[in-house]
């Protein structure tokens, strides 16, 4: 993490990874563990290993109560160059295999209170419990994960520094596609979609914080356009949906604009201002204290009684994930904790109607100690007809 | 699955997913159990409900030893569209928890005998087990995924046209790159990514296989570039590896070529010989009832005799995912099957030297009764100095 030319993001100022070892190894200190195990591979991935070391993707991490951290990465050479960590191991050294790698390692470390992942199978962990008699190993829903999950919701200094990189990049490329398309452009989903990663790339970023949704007129009802673009065209007369982000040093943006282009009908008249007045009146809401529920609750049923029922949650946390704690919604069966400084969150309400189709608008709010900042500039961009 | 119009591709000829599931439903009577149970969604991903019902994401799925299935989608209209099954129910009506659909969906279906996906996190499997006293839960390694995966390691007739899809259009992307490289087109890594995803949308794929690896001479040595492309030079004096796929109806290609711009050293004419045999050499021994270990094995003494150890595997199967059974690899600690007509696999011997830079080829390769049939066309892509 030395520093780079040219136009590689800036390292963040300290080492914020030992920090937060040190806050997880006095939990661990407290639970009576010695050590906690985390792993991020394909199809079990972890941004907390991340978090935890610095190393962006493929590894093992075993963490000590002591909060030295143990990694056993895919590519050694990337870890070299980017982990923060007191030990480095080839994952070739075990096979690739991390029921392999945790025999070996767990007992020669002379671990015996261990917690694993709360994301590992279920049959991964009943091997090692055979495996491994002498090692009491925990795996809870309201274990290690969850406490990380805790404290990667309040973000700390560094965090926030990525966390406004992507916010003021992001402003930029949708400064970029607005002025284009108020100039004339007319571009098909995919070319809107791919116009914003090459600036996006070009300008520093990592890569797109998730797959870009561009939902020309015909399919801005969709929810869940798949695929999330295609070679329909974007900015045609009605509503179409532009949901992106940027990834920046690893830390995910993610805003929603919704191009207008009239003449309107009454009712999608009707739906502008009804989505106006959502976004407001949640944003209202968003301050330390505040339980993100009821705020998504006071929401829905606004909108509901406006007629038109939201069909998706009203925001989520945002962070290393495109999708993290804390959750403004009311589907969700676990309840979330009260918003707290630090939190970073969207705030995202939506209107949809099959023949109208949908408009959405979403910023990226930052929680502070007397209320809140929004972190992004997205908005309705009315074009002419 | 209707007919679409226009460049979206063509809908297989008649309905793969109930015969798919009929096959497991067999085996499921077989191994004594009423239903088996699969999740996708996100941090849980499993591509194998999309081959069972033809839904492409977000949804738990409830096979009974019927064959029927039940699918609980996050997205109801998009189910309505794409998927083929029996019953379709709204994931919100069991606010989007997997343990509170389950703990209501199997005791009111009467299902006492159930097989839970093996990426079953092991909190929830014990969350259902103690909440389900009178079901019976298997959650095992050996146990239903892994049969799927050895179903789907062998593809069936709609699968193989999708894959021959994906192979066709990866070939005219690799030839339209190539042609407009020998033209004299000297992209950043970005601008030549992103050239072929908006070729290859254009052309009706779902998407890209995997995030595109462009790595020119600075970086061709890494085999894991992180991030994937950067703004740095493809296509200068020396080794630029290209290694990408497209996404067809859910099914993924994977090639790799390598940019040589001359003139080169010794040392690089050497590499260049060096995979080009390598290569041949693997082709030669893929075939039915090859040890898909042992000609990894003999790749990698091939490369370690001629002074270049490769630091990946030789190969590993293609399909609904990117990476899937069987593996060509000396690093995995289970055994792969031998191979057998229907699976498809890549070949991709790389050569690496740190000052030289990197050259890999790959292509994918179909097993047929007789032999192979090589499904794409990449090559080591000579350009004038």
């Amino acid at each position: 993490m030395s520093a780079e030319p040219g136009r590689e993001p800036r390292p963040a100022p300290a080492d914020p990874y030992r920090a937060r070892r040190r806050r997880l190894a006095d939990w661990l200190v407290e639970q009576g563990l010695e050590a906690a195990v985390l792993a991020d591979f394909e199809g079990l991935r972890n941004a907390s290993v991340r978090y935890l070391t610095g190393h962006p993707m493929d590894a093992l991490l075993v963490l000590a109560a002591s909060g030295e951290a143990l990694l056993v990465p895919w590519d050694v050479s990337l870890a070299e160059r980017r982990a923060r960590v007191e030990e480095i191991l080839p994952y070739t050294r075990f096979g690739r295999s991390l029921a392999q790698a945790l025999k070996e390692l767990l007992p020669a470390r002379g671990l015996s209170r261990v917690e694993l992942s709360a994301a590992f199978p279920h049959p991964l962990v009943r091997e090692l419990a055979a495996a491994l008699p002498g090692i009491r190993l925990e795996c809870r829903d309201d274990g290690f994960d969850e406490h990380v999950a805790e404290l990667r919701a309040i973000k700390d200094e560094a965090e926030l520094e990525a966390l406004r990189a992507a916010c003021r990049l992001t402003d930029e490329l949708a400064e970029a596609a607005g002025e284009r398309l108020a100039g004339g452009w007319c571009p098909s989903e995919t070319e809107l979609a791919l116009f914003l990663e090459a600036e996006a790339r070009s300008r520093g970023a990592e890569g797109m914080a998730f797959e870009t949704l561009a939902a020309g007129p015909k399919r801005s009802f969709a929810i869940h356009a798949f695929p999330p673009y295609t070679a329909a065209p974007f900015g045609a007369k009605g509503f179409s949906i532009l949901d992106f982000g940027v990834c920046w040093e690893g830390y995910r943006s993610d805003v929603t604009l919704t191009v207008i282009r009239g003449p309107l009908s009454a009712r999608q008249e009707r739906m502008r201002e009804t989505v106006t007045a959502a976004y407001g009146r949640a944003l209202a809401q968003v301050k330390p204290f505040a339980d993100p529920r009821g705020i998504a609750t006071d929401i829905d049923r606004f909108l509901e009684e406006a007629g038109f029922p939201m069909p998706h949650g009203l925001g989520h946390g945002i962070g290393l994930e495109a999708h993290e704690a804390p959750y403004l919604s009311t589907r969700r069966a676990a309840p979330p904790p009260l918003l707290q400084p630090g939190m970073v969150v969207t705030i995202e309400p939506g209107v949809y109607d099959p023949e109208a189709g949908g408009i959405r608008l979403e910023n990226d709010v930052l929680i502070t100690a007397d209320g809140h900042e929004v972190l992004t500039r997205a908005r309705l961009l009315a074009m002419e007809a």
